[in-house]
């Protein structure tokens, strides 16, 4: 089949620097492995479990540093969304929007990024079935919209827990839109440690790995140089230096099962 | 202890007469059983499965019609709000916000419903443990708000299904905030009817007992006169004529544990 | 409806004088309170999680010292069996065996039980839906017994904990056979505490209590005098010192929901 | 690394000149694709759901066929074994015994196995998580058996459902012992279909991919000429004839990963 594509960035647009930085270098690497790639960093983190947690730079002026990046490294660029309103700014500036997985079910914004005419990559909510995404596409295209994608991030098992179910990705396909696999997210030990979200950063590219063996049209990771001392989501984000041989391990378990 | 409050009412504004109807039934109801009663409807069904539901008169006036009915019976009303906006809104007219469960970590919203100055039921995500409100409390006080509740209303279990963990009531009510038991959203089967949220509306009254033995501060139930013609959620509402031997039952509860 | 019936005693039949004790006590308690009690210990902990663990007396030991203090005190004795020839030993002396969840699948242990002509208390595996019960019950009526009762203990939910569904003592109900409700091994916390099984020992009656609330027919606790020396399941059990109080609310949820 | 293995067979032993058609085939097709094949098969299935369920020809009589194929084929044999008793026959004839997921924490059981000087193979129970296997392990070293494997066959999720949790595969690994993934076993679902256990047979290969890309040490599948006419099991076995296809790729995937 086609080339899987790949939706790489920091978690959050930490500072203007650091996201040229991290774009720079993750282009390089991605064309070395020869794989399509997507910069990705978020301009707010609306859902923090803590009320005292970095939040980042706020919707206008962190898609007018996206789309800056975008511009002039030739790569197209994405950021969550999570109000009708931020999803009509964005789409002046970005290319993919991406709605968070607490918000899948809102149908207003779903509506909003409809209507933007822009490509959205919808995440998966925690406490939705493979199957439940079927909704959601059908709302999406009573808006109008025929661009989207699927986005698996986890499923809520147990407490303070998530598993990824590798039979969702497929079901998921079923409904006929490209489905990502959030290998980052899927790691995430929601509410784990105290006022912080856990995880197991060592885990995501293993994920990755046996979701590319099941088979998905893209893979999305968060990377940073330093993920131990990253503003959010540290402990799952992939170590810069390791990128490159995840992408081209992911890239090998493709060619295998194709 | 105190006695426990009843939030009762239909799950959506279906029209204004039908309203009426059922907050001046409900009330006349709380009044034989005596118990304090709060009048529930919500004025925009946000997150519906399927984009054809019925949503609701939305905010404006929907929140116009519940003051009315609040200030004619000398009853609290209370409703849904989902964004900063309507929590302003809503709050010109309404004694109780309630935050809706994929919402309760949007830290935006929660923010603008702290500072109405208004109490609010917070809905714990079904992707949440019971300890995980602790950080919602947080937030809460760090805006500003000591005045809000926690609402169990069920804990994604495998897919298409909710349960409701028992402890969850007790370990919530350590944190020192009143806390509701949601018994018509508990029963819910998520996506579980194809384009239409499932449910066990026969099992509501049976989860409120559970939840009044292990001792809870508030119920919330979903009443309607006429479940299987309700626009929405109508499974599991409790039918008018029953909720009066419900409420005898959950005081006799409460009564046989104090 | 009928007085529910209680099956109370320590987890493992650590020494005999300790076994006469419980039951002694129990039975004086249980009289005062005015309910049918049954005594059961275990004369082997057979799938401890660790190998150094106490396992204790073994079969014939352990149901002559269990017949003794049932003749004795005149009050109907229970224990656990785990293979076919273990279920013939104990029916020559008991008269309520019982079946563990791990085991509730294994045909031939079912069978075997089914054979004694003794009553018969089958736990729910945690791995089992409550209505998978009905598959067990066909089992045992296929094997010509009518006179067993379905026991739930909590199912698996994510790892390490259990939670129980309320809903499910309702639709294990609908079978037509007693439902009881096994307190003290629902608040376990499988594996959670390196080599030993945890659990919150305070929740048992709490749970309990919702069980009643909801109906059930009988009420399994393991009681011990002294929890935190017990030999097995110490974080669990009941205090001794409790246990009236904690029947004394349990009778009076049945009557307020009789 | 070196070469995984696989574990492939039908489930149940039928019929004696099936069983030897089966393991012909198996081990025509496992030489062409170049891997180590065990054979396998049940001489009971002592867990069905229903007691009408075919049960097989019992452990003298099935472990006497399995043998026979073994030494004729030059092919080492597995088996399950469910009691002390069978553990101790069974390991006359047989080179590898297994224990079933429900057993796995039956002390008796894995000290016989343990002490037979056999391999064993333990599959890791439904409600376990994957760190408990550590005390499985310790277990089967206390009873002087260094030479086991741990096996997942999925993990309880919701009701009537299992889950494979990839990551668990990695957490298995790091206690040093090999570690096999029960690709059939994992898409079943578990009680779903009445009386029978029901499944999703095309998902098996895709979770076998998923799980080598991870990493493993072995590979257990279900095989069958007719799955749509097998006597247990049939909607989870893979067909004899796609069974060439999938092994070849589940080595093209490990090549890629080692």
């Amino acid at each position: 089949g086609e080339q899987p594509f790949y939706i790489l960035g920091p978690c959050a647009l930490e500072q203007e620097d650091f996201a040229w930085e991290m774009a720079r270098s993750l282009k390089e690497i991605c064309e070395r492995v020869g794989v399509p790639f997507l910069f990705k960093a978020s301009y707010d983190k609306a859902n923090r479990t803590s009320v005292t947690s970095f939040r980042g730079p706020g919707v206008r002026e962190g898609c007018r540093i996206l789309a800056e990046i975008g511009k002039e490294l030739g790569v197209p660029v994405v950021t969550d969304v999570h109000t009708a309103e931020e999803a009509a700014i964005a789409a002046e500036y970005i290319e993919l929007l991406q709605i968070p997985a607490f918000l899948c079910r809102q149908t207003d914004l779903l509506e909003a990024c409809a209507k933007t005419g822009r490509p959205v990559n919808i995440k998966k909510g925690q406490f939705l079935a493979p199957w439940d995404t079927a909704n959601i596409a059908d709302k999406m295209r009573s808006f109008g919209c025929d661009n989207f994608m699927l986005c698996e991030r986890g499923t809520s098992f147990g407490y303070n827990n998530l598993v990824v179910d590798m039979r969702g990705l497929y079901w998921m396909k079923q409904e006929g839109f490209p489905v990502v696999f959030d290998a980052t997210h899927s790691v995430q030990r929601p509410g784990g440690l105290g006022g912080t979200t856990g995880g197991d950063g060592e885990l995501a590219p293993i994920l990755a790995n046996a979701a590319m063996a099941v088979g998905i049209d893209g893979v999305f990771m968060e990377v940073h140089k330093d993920p131990a001392h990253a503003l959010s989501d540290g402990p799952n984000q992939i170590p810069l230096a390791q990128i490159e041989a995840t992408l081209a391990k992911l890239q090998a378990i493709r060619q295998a099962v194709s």
